[in-house]
């Protein structure tokens, strides 16, 4: 493969040197004596920590610290962190060793896992407290771990040999970059072999039903629900398979986490910062507010922006019309960026004030509201094409008309004849986001910024060298030592200063385009049966780019651990509920003349459309849940297993142990049940001081089940001493009416 | 108080001289010889499970079989019911002592649940195999526990001097009469805390809004849904504060259960008896058909009577019209237990059909289907009046008046016009419901009952006088001491009698009532603002009562275990949906004139009323879950705890056995992490033979940190041996550019 070509082919480019983690500080924007100071205190409490540095420079005015932990450190760190995870509940065999053993990762994402957190965490918790671009460290720009280019380009060339990957492949990228990057391959994997079913009946429903077939655009709604619903359940069986069910929880504290008061708790004795949930819940209820400005900035600009377009296009007939068409389309892509960013500032600010106590919290708060202003600017536009041109357009359109209403112009009667809305736009505008923007987005997410940061780093390397050659001159020696790369290492300080300036990967982003080509997909893909198909096709491609951009032009994300796609999955039932509403509108609004279309009818078909989706959803869920229970049980049987092992393991000791130093047979604890005094089934006795006056004070004999007890009790339970089989044989003989049979033995009695 | 009186004061009389369990067997339809062989067997299974035994003959042709867990069995049954419940994860402590230990049971109830199992658990789990009713012991006819009279006065003393139960009476409850039962008090206590809220709103409804108010009924449906949302949360916390959390998955298995395969779980070694889920999901789509099959019966009905009714009270106007008024009624309160007898037989076919594993889900199942049909016969009439008689009943009644239609009558305008529909019937029905028919159904549930349990046993002992005489004096001496009551037993043998001849105790049924109730008031409360005072004075006393049938008309139930109320839960979810489409339409159809109303706008009505519910349901289980997580960060704690107690326990055993016999120091494991052999992502090794020909086969010394790899790695790493701060003062000093502050001291360098 040609693209391959990328990966360096040669061995030396692709090790490591050992470096685990690198830091970029840069100094361009502070005096002198203050970066030395900083970089002072940078680099003494990276050896504090007990990590190793070299520092070489960056590109510019930066330098790079390449850190490495030492390996005894490492294999520590990876077993306490099995510890924690244990002491939380994620896993559930305690790993052998007391606090000094020292472990084998399993998997390259732990080992760099534990080096994140050497370097990360605050200093109270072990690591180094490095937290990149906050605080002292605002001028730490990037903080990232090099790539394995072996193993990265190993696995793309296992992907080109093969359509659909495998779970074994899902495992490789986990290894690699941690669960929470492998969660969105298996996610797009899974919804990828989901497609397969609306694109093969959307073929035939090309061929023989066309578009706004109410056969085709019900499958479409089950299909959503039930593919939904299965997610949530691989999501479940997969975080069970890696380990990573309830991580959230284990999760350190925000360095900007505010708390109100420390508790420590009864229980566990474990101290928590407790910033409390219903003062939480009301900083989140901004929320409603936020998304109601973004909803009015950006539905305006695309209200504004979709107006002028339709006013130029189907309405003005002055000079310049084939230019000034695509002047509402430009002025739109101008002001997205200004808008999207200060809407973006804001969430974050919120988010910031909400007050999360993790990082993983925080990012999901995050990208709630990041999926509100995508909702709208994904989905706006054709939202106003589908349910607002076209049908209103006949009655909206003519308004626009203003040149003609004031009277500048004369021919105004046969100006309001000529328009005509064009109802098939909104088919169009489905085939374009299918088909077209599709691959535009691609390109513009992967081809472009790839080229980018070629050219960005020949140019850098460019200045590099003429910067090093007039400064070698001027420094010392010793100086200059530090600012020639040594010939042997000059293919890998070229590889590690192109990473630093490499984009952080954001695997949110990810998710959330294929959440949007869901929701493209839910809402309006009845309009034309295809839509499956070339998202299918799409996502083959996607999955692949997605992987180039993650090796090759982004840094290695720290392997995050998660237990979901996050926040993308209320997105996913949001988008499944109204897309049943829309498909049954648009259905129901473009099968017929539109004129011919009423309110109370539309309403209906809504409403029953509501109620369907409702009674889906709850089966498919049931249903679901009944057939792959699987995962459920496999946990519940390893948790089982455990106890049952501890609980034998626990047996043996007491029995050795007994048998051993103490052996004296009554020492074995024998609780007993006091039986005749009743359990007092209040705490407090003052109410009822003692019905019973005189409790029986018979001691007794613990190794016989002697009645104790009043003397009637006794009586009773003696009272017949004989078998008792004979005693009812007697009084069924004595009590039972004679049936015709039993005449005889009756009267033998 | 005067009820409490049916409470014997007498000491003596409350004692249950050790009596664990009674079994009762009637022999009336089988003949002697059959009855002595299956008694035998009885008395020998129970024998043979370790249990003594007393026989006393019971009303007529039954015989009593007493049985007595002898207290060593009885606290090793506790013993290992805990062993279980902590092997299952119900518990975290795992309980000291081996498999003969002996403990204490901490309530009645848990005491009574281990002599159940040990009465009723198959014999190779360690019971005695007995199944009431069931296969071989169908001549069982009841088997339950006595009641313990002294703590049941003493709770309802307790409780007739406070108006509100608190937590600890549930426990109280809990340790009389297990889980299950303390739900159902657990839940109708906080359902009527909730109803204050809606109670107290209603006075100010009646008095200043009228009835159909919006507002009222926007707060009711917000109510409702909260009310649900903040039960699921109680219900959590209270199963874990009874330590039931997941119960349901240690329990049994039925003797009915037929499963396909057994499976030895690879992981816990437990065999398991798997019928597949699929396959009872199918199954249970047999849901369907029998929901519709149940509507049609019970729809037909109720129509037929009240169109009938209808017919007689406004259009009728022949003779014996206030006689034949009633006849309506009275026909469907003949036919109704009919056709529900029916429909429950088919229920109960299905359910078995089903095939469930335990007797939980079995129950479960049931209660589902009895849920439906209690549905629709409880609501079914109002919504008729609601939705159809009183909207459309001007054109539908006249069509019932066939004799004037028919001609049969001459005058047939004035007929006509002289038809109004009573509007405010709706109201009537609701005002009724609130109060007549509950006061009725207490009545009706708790009073009829107990007069005719009473009744009852004075005419089964009179009887059983009468024959005692007779037969005293045809019977040897051992038989007539059988026979005859010992005068110390007298009273002790009438209460048993008595109690075996009650009725058995189901919460499902009391659960299910307050599940209509909360439907009616979600339903229908709009109509009238002081329904839910109505229902809060109501419930008051139905607690009482329903307590005095538990204690004093009913069988002690077995204190069978439960984490939930069960699929009543998924009714109030319905319940709480369909009563906010409801409480919208009655709104909009009854504010103003019915005749104004427009189908479009009521759908337009109802479409937002939908979207509101959702979105309120959703912010409340979001907000409550928030407010209110302290439960789920209890157990957690607790779970770390037990986690943080056994690795120390752990740690210390290890290092005494360290130090003790194995002290050598190389006895210590260390697992090292093998750095340079890089970890292969994929588990097969053919498609990547080695691209890193040469793995260094350098050999490791355990205790030093030596770097490893290439020679490349290891110049690297001591390229520069200085101190790393005072390299990178280097590097800051040649990189930077002068800032106009730092010009001195880079002239210096």
């Amino acid at each position: 493969m040609s693209w391959l070509a990328a990966y360096s082919n040669d061995e030396d480019d692709n090790d490591n040197l050992g470096v685990d983690w690198v830091l970029q500080y840069e100094f361009g924007d502070v005096d002198q004596a203050q970066a030395i100071t900083e970089f002072r205190t940078l680099i003494h409490d990276l050896g504090e920590a007990g990590l190793r540095v070299q520092v070489r420079h960056g590109h510019g005015e930066a330098l790079l610290v390449c850190i490495r932990v030492p390996r005894d450190h490492l294999g520590n760190l990876v077993h306490q962190s099995r510890i924690k995870d244990w002491l939380f509940g994620i896993t559930h065999t305690l790993p052998d060793g007391d606090e000094t053993a020292i472990a084998d990762a399993d998997t390259p994402a732990e080992e760099i896992r534990s080096v994140y957190h050497a370097v990360t965490w605050q200093k109270k918790i072990g690591g180094a407290g490095i937290t990149p671009g906050f605080g002292k460290w605002k001028n730490i720009t990037a903080s990232f771990p090099l790539h394995d280019q072996e193993a990265c380009a190993q696995m793309l060339r296992q992907w080109n040999r093969k359509t659909v990957l495998t779970t074994s492949d899902l495992d490789a990228i986990r290894a690699l970059f941690g669960e929470k990057v492998a969660f969105y391959y298996a996610f797009i994997h899974c919804y990828s072999l989901f497609l397969v079913v609306p694109a093969g009946l959307g073929i035939l429903g090309w061929l023989y039903l066309g578009p706004y077939s109410i056969v085709y655009g019900t499958v479409l709604c089950a299909w959503c629900v039930v593919f939904v619903e299965y997610w949530k359940i691989r999501e479940a069986d997969l975080s069970q398979r890696w380990d990573v069910k309830g991580v959230g929880r284990l999760k350190v504290n925000r360095k900007q986490y505010v708390w109100e008061k420390e508790v420590k708790d009864p229980i566990s004795g474990q101290v928590k910062y407790v910033f409390p949930g219903w003062k939480q819940f009301l900083r989140q209820l901004l929320l409603v507010p936020f998304a109601s400005v973004a909803s009015v900035a950006l539905g305006a600009l695309i209200v504004a922006s979709f107006a002028s377009e339709v006013f130029i296009s189907e309405v003005y007939d002055g000079p310049f019309k084939e230019y000034l068409e695509f002047v509402p389309t430009v002025l739109f892509s101008l002001s997205l960026p200004a808008i999207t960013s200060f809407l973006t500032s804001i969430a974050t600010r919120l988010t910031k004030y909400e007050n999360y106590r993790t990082q993983d919290q925080y990012d999901l708060a995050l990208t709630q509201k990041n999926f509100v202003m995508n909702f709208i600017t994904s989905f706006l536009p054709t939202i106003l094409t589908a349910y607002v041109y076209v049908p209103f357009g006949k009655q909206i359109v003519p308004y626009f008309d203003i040149l003609r209403r004031t009277g500048l112009t004369a021919d105004m009667a046969s100006g309001h004849k000529k328009f005509e809305v064009d109802t098939s736009r909104f088919q169009q505008e489905v085939i374009y986001l299918s088909m077209t923007a599709q691959v535009l987005s691609f390109g513009e997410e992967v081809v472009l910024p790839y080229v980018k940061h070629v050219l960005n780093q020949k140019w850098q390397n460019y200045r590099d060298g003429k910067a090093e050659y007039s400064r070698k001159r001027k420094h010392s020696a010793t100086t200059s030592s530090f600012l020639v790369d040594s010939p042997d290492e000059a293919a890998f300080m070229k590889r590690l200063r192109s990473e630093a300036g490499a984009e952080e990967y954001h695997v949110e982003e990810d998710i959330m385009e294929m959440c949007v080509q869901f929701g493209y997909l839910a809402l309006f893909g009845v309009a034309w049966p295809l839509v499956p198909l070339g998202f299918l096709l799409n996502n083959w491609l996607e999955l692949r780019g997605d992987f180039f951009k993650l090796t090759l032009e982004c840094q290695r994300p720290p392997p995050i651990r998660s237990d979901s796609i996050g926040p993308c999955l209320l997105g996913l039932d949001f988008l499944a509920w109204l897309g049943t509403l829309s498909t049954a509108a648009i259905v129901h609004v473009y099968r017929g003349p539109i004129s011919e279309v009423r309110l109370s009818s539309l309403l209906l078909t809504l409403f029953v459309a509501e109620q369907v989706y409702l009674g889906m959803r709850f089966t498919a869920s049931t249903a679901l849940e009944k057939i792959f229970s699987d995962s459920i049980r496999r946990e519940e049987a390893i948790r089982y297993a455990v106890r049952k092992d501890y609980l034998a393991a626990s047996l043996a000791r007491n029995s050795s142990l007994s048998s051993g130093s103490q052996g004296s047979p009554n020492g074995r604890t024998r609780h007993r049940v006091r039986f005749n005094e009743r359990v007092n089934v209040y705490s407090s006795n003052e109410i009822e001081p003692s019905i019973d006056g005189t409790p029986s004070p018979t001691k007794e004999e613990p190794w016989n089940d002697v009645l104790r007890g009043s003397d009637r009790e006794a009586q009773f339970w003696s009272a017949h001493s004989g078998d008792m089989a004979d005693a009812g044989v007697k009084l069924i003989r004595a009590l039972s009416t004679p049936h015709s049979g039993d005449v005889k033995s009756s009267k033998e009695a």
